[in-house]
């Protein structure tokens, strides 16, 4: 110890000394290239010259930073939430005014300021459940089964928290798709489990495959102990939305393979393609009928930051567990009463999510930029039927590749690097979520405004046709 | 797997599946205790005859539950980022105008309602260091090394996670205080790593002992790799306040035996016993001078659950860290990032944390708690110094310890809950937060109206009396 004294000791946490599975996290979303689009926007401020005048963020599903305009009811009964003075106000409508005053009881103290019990205000996720029966069709949901949280990714990660065990071939595997949201990946590695990757059909509008699942499971059943199989629907980033027939075989292979299935359905209400539509995997399990009804474990997820809401600063979300072992369900209770309680402005919104409304500028967006990309010749766009994303495939010349290896870069990352750098766009190299070896993509959302995504997809072909040429 | 097709499957998560960390994690603030009375609560809606009318909660910092008005200006200036359209109204004061401008401003699309990037907004952290810096007479602090949470109790966990790594003995160990607030007991549980507990001197008012640390220290580093010591200054659950000494010797301590310092400072704002005074690790620690310094690493956590703010509800709060690597520190950044960002509204609480306000009527409550409970014979209440609990130890007579065990039930669980039952008092057992083997306390918030505070010491009084009494 003599040698701290004498001042010479290192640091106790360095990046030798501290967690390696969080060292192995990654998190494309906002990795490097957001980052760079920071220090961008700082250079712009400072009066850099540059090429362009904004950066636009299209690497993440950010409706209001988008300019999607927030609801005017839900921000009226917040407002009298945080501050029921203004319940005596006569600007405010008395639907809104009812639905607080509502709120304010189910508060402790009538403050939003009040801590809630752990899984959520009751007669929130009584309400909740209300909205579930009507998405179903009237399949009953139990509040009990429901739990809100802070935003889907808390409830999401508490949910593989209780499903990760074991040690070496015997720890617990968890299917993901390939490309997925790289929470999965994260918290997978946070948590040292096994990700199995299953890879969707890009050829078939990136379906869900079963064969393509049981390659994937039995491969992986000689290094881990496969026990979860995750699902995100509609996809993200791929956008597809999945048919009944698929989700009916999903189950069918969870049921039989014995595995505990997550649905990430935070995008239900982001759906608009023509001849889409939504199932919930709820709805559809219990239509089956038993065993699956009666047995199949299912957690599913949703979320005020996407849908018509758009309210990703407030972390409202919440999960229904379906078939969950009772006494599990109560570790899980007891294993969220630990942060407390979820945000509880967040939970009011979730309170709110059964208001319908329709998304047809984003079925417009997702059309165009559909069209965009297809006439581009070396880019190659499925049909955005859902969620609010595009993950064009794009070629990229050897030559680019080559500069990318040189750079000690993945080649669709040094893409997205010089498409921000010289047009000011960010979008997230396809490597952050994962895709076929040798092919190359991005994942873009769909969010801004409808002449501003015009120009910028304007700006993405003709940035690529020189990137090609460039390289060539 | 033909036994599930045909229905015999048993649940793929079970309590022996599921992940052994997250069944060990225990957190007595919210456990059974706290689960009856809520369906005591229940019962009594149902008009079930109980000794008494309502269930008073004094199980958890709860402020704004036990009727502590939220602050007007924090909920106008709320009021007015949740509906900018009141910007507008007369009904507003222009400070609180100027200051909702000024947050809308910082945020995505001027809306609580974008997410904000991974270590919150940047001139809330602005802010955030402006209040430090003044809290500790104008020794500076960096905004780049202050990350906003959801709550205390998220950055908590997040600095503990990037510190627990090795295997077997070479697992790494956390120092933390007995009698403790159990997030930290759970904390460790889930994350795997060992505690390693220090006890605090009740017969010296809760003292921390720096000779209780070395033999903590010395006996752990046969069973794990020491190399993080929490403190809780003001203490929860034991309402102490650590002198300018105490603090210093404890720095040099974590220094020579190469310890990371973590300071839970949630009740800085919570100190009102006379001769008092709260001493910032930041500041004592900068003030020690070299190598101290320029080396000690700290991570050093505050909230708006806590002070005049009590806004629990918005999981508002924040960590700095100092001397910490700057390779770690970004993997810190990246972990917070999977999480994407706190929830906005409570960033904005955290923006204004600054705006002081005394706090006589705790330091009221604290001094008749201590009064009340030191007249009863076998009831002994160390000074209130600070944060909002007091921590009685009480003799249990032989005879209620002999029942307890026939209910295998810990005798001062026995005590709360006979208590509960009685009276409608909830108060959490000592054994929740650890306590000297023999000895018996009760975790008791001191936050109830005068009024009510001192009609529920009268009960506890007399319930000990006559509990003390039916089992003598």
């Amino acid at each position: 110890m003599a040698s701290r004294v004498n001042g010479l000791k290192g640091k106790v946490l360095t990046l030798d000394t501290m967690n390696p599975c969080v060292r192995r996290v990654e998190y494309a979303v906002r990795g490097p290239i957001v980052q760079r689009a920071l220090e961008l926007e700082q250079e712009l401020r400072q009066g850099v010259k540059k090429p362009f005048t904004e950066v636009i963020r299209a690497n993440i599903g950010d409706a209001h930073a988008m300019g999607q305009r927030p609801i005017t009811f839900f921000r009226q009964v917040l407002a009298l939430c945080v501050y029921p003075n203004l319940l005596g106000s006569p600007d405010f409508p008395e639907d809104a005014k009812k639905r607080a005053e509502r709120i304010l009881q189910a508060c402790g103290g009538h403050s939003l300021g009040a801590y809630s019990i752990s899984s959520g205000i009751q007669p929130f996720r009584e309400d909740v459940a209300q909205y579930i029966e009507r998405r179903d069709g009237g399949i009953p949901a139990d509040p009990n089964n429901i739990f809100l949280s802070t935003g889907a990714s808390d409830a999401i990660v508490t949910v593989l928290k209780l499903l990760v065990a074991g040690e070496g071939r015997a720890r617990t595997g968890v299917l993901i798709p390939i490309p997925q949201y790289p929470l999965y990946s994260a918290a997978l590695a946070e948590l040292d489990a096994v990700q199995v990757d299953y890879y969707l059909d890009e050829e078939r509008a990136w379906a869900l495959d079963i064969a393509e699942l049981r390659r994937a499971l039995c491969q992986a059943r000689d290094r881990c102990c496969p026990r979860v199989l995750c699902v995100i629907n509609p996809g993200n980033p791929t956008g597809q939305v999945q048919t009944r027939e698929c989700i009916e075989a999903v189950i069918r292979f969870a049921f039989e393979e014995g595995l505990f299935l997550m649905a990430d359905e935070v995008y239900q209400d982001n759906v608009y393609a023509e001849g889409s539509q939504f199932h919930s995997f709820k709805k559809v399990l219990m239509e089956m009928g038993p065993p699956y009804a009666t047995q199949q474990e299912l957690a599913s997820f949703h979320s005020v930051s996407k849908g018509y809401m758009g309210e990703c600063g407030f972390r409202g979300g919440y999960v229904e567990v379906v078939n969950m072992d009772a006494e599990v369900q109560k570790q899980m209770g007891k294993l969220m009463s630990v942060r407390l309680c979820p945000p509880v402005p967040g939970q009011a919104l979730v309170d709110m999510v059964e208001r319908q409304e329709v998304l047809a500028e984003l079925a417009a967006k997702a059309k165009l930029t559909e069209q965009v990309f297809n006439e581009a010749p070396g880019i190659r766009c499925n049909p955005v039927q859902g969620a609010m994303y595009s993950f064009p495939r794009v070629q990229l010349p050897l030559k680019a590749v080559q500069r990318a290896q040189e750079l000690g870069l993945a080649p669709d990352m040094f893409f997205c690097l010089s498409l921000l750098e010289e047009t000011g766009i960010c979008v997230v190299p396809g490597s952050g979520f994962g895709q076929q070896e040798g092919t190359y993509h991005f994942r873009m959302t769909i969010l801004p405004p409808m002449e501003k995504l015009r120009l910028l997809l304007e700006k993405l072909r003709h940035f690529y046709a020189k990137f090609t040429r460039d390289y060539s």
